[in-house]
Formats: C-alpha cells, structure tokens, sequence
C-alpha cells in the first residue's frame, strides 16, 4: 500500500440561497484567533465528490470544459480532478462569529470538508506573471 | 479514531547550496503537461518535522517567534505549527525538465514531501485587503 498522510477535516463549507459559512468545528476553534483583523482568508478544502481511484488517477483535462482549450496536466490548471483533492479558493471575510465565518463566495460545494485556513497577504512581490492564452 | 482523508506525496522538495528544485514522482509526472507555460506555481507541501501529535494539537503561537507580536492562532497566520500541517508557497519557475522543476526558493526544508502544485493566477481582482499591525 502507498504511504499517506493523515488529513484531519477541521470545519465544513455550508451554503445556503442566503450566504456561504465556513462551519470551524469546536476542538479548532481557538485557531481563528485574531483572524478577523484580516480581510481575506484562504481556504483549503478537500473536493470530496471526487474522492474515488478512477478521479484521483486522472492526471491530465480539458481545462474549463472548454473544447478549444489544450489538454492540461492537473497541476497546470485548478481541475477539481488531482492526485490530491486539494481545492483552494481566496475568500473575503464578511463576519466571523465564535465558530462561523461568513464569506462571500465560494467554488465549493455544500459540505466540502475544510482542511486548513491561512490569512491572506497581498501578492506584491510577484513581478511578471506569466500564464497561457487559455488562462487568460 | 478519528475520521481522515488520505493525502498520498506526489513528490519532494530538494535543496542544495546550488539550487531548489521540485522532485515530482515518476507516476506523477503527465500531471505537469503546460506547467511551462506559467512563470510562477503555487506549491502545497507538508511541514513533515512537526507531524506529532503536540505540535498538530497547537492551536495558538506567536508569529514569526517576536515577542512583540500577539498571540495568534495558527488560521491566521502562517505558522508551520497546525492541524494538517500543509505549508503554501509562490515559486518562480526557472526550468522544467522532465519530472524536475528548478524553482528560485521556498520556503520549506530538504525532503518536505508535495502535495499538489497549482498555477498561480495574478490576484488582481481581491482588493482593498487588510492585514493586521504585525503582519505588515
């Protein structure tokens, strides 16, 4: 058997018609402090539909399932289909209360399990982004 | 027990005196199709030092060890102290080789194992961000 990391769930994504929360279970809860003196947070989530051998052996998509798009390995673009269902998506922070944090979007479905939270700091060092015509 | 997802390595970080570079398994390596054509990727690995309980049960630690800072909890800031013990850096890509991709620095140990890379996208549509005092 191939070795493995142990990932522990740490909160759920829930959304509704109304709003979009990140549900921070109890034992995580003293995690979240001083997060609210942030903006923005990531979130690294886990695309939990796609937990299953076939999707996690496929290495390479149509990114976007756009047919004009070049085929793409999975680590080149944000498939929801990768070795590791590693989603990761910047979040504006709306409200935090005790254990829930009201974001304004996500692309996750309802019930992803959160894997970790990290604040978000601007990006101004990176000069010279370059990425393909499709990712444009 | 508790519940776990199961995050298999999908290659390492190595780091000479000479250069960084990303080790992507050979059974990995058809995921790395059009990485070439992005200038910068996000990296995911694990802070594989830490993985014992004591340090996956911290839940508060004072950024980047100045006294001067506040307690905090680990989601929000970037300790490599927390639940899952998953570490995000932006890298250059100077070359890609095969399996191999010669990056300008991270910010991570010899032999920390990847999890997954991600094409970094210019974040140019967050703005107004805010971070706290101590993290500007």
């Amino acid at each position: 058997m191939k070795p493995y990391l142990k990932v522990y769930p740490v909160g759920k994504i829930k959304r509704t018609d109304e709003n979009t929360v990140i549900e921070i279970f109890d034992e995580y809860k003293d995690a979240l402090l001083g997060l609210d003196e942030f903006s923005h947070i990531i979130v690294i989530y886990w695309f939990h539909k796609n937990d299953v051998p076939e999707k996690r052996n496929q290495l390479q998509v149509i990114p976007r399932h756009n047919p004009d798009n070049p085929l793409t390995g999975v680590f080149a673009c944000r498939s929801p289909v990768r070795p590791n269902l590693i989603g990761m998506s910047v979040c504006k922070i709306i409200s935090i209360k005790e254990n829930i944090i009201n974001i304004d979007s996500i692309d996750a479905f309802d019930d992803s399990m959160v894997l970790d939270l990290k604040p978000f700091f601007p990006n101004d060092k990176i000069k010279n982004v370059k990425v393909p015509e499709w990712a444009k």
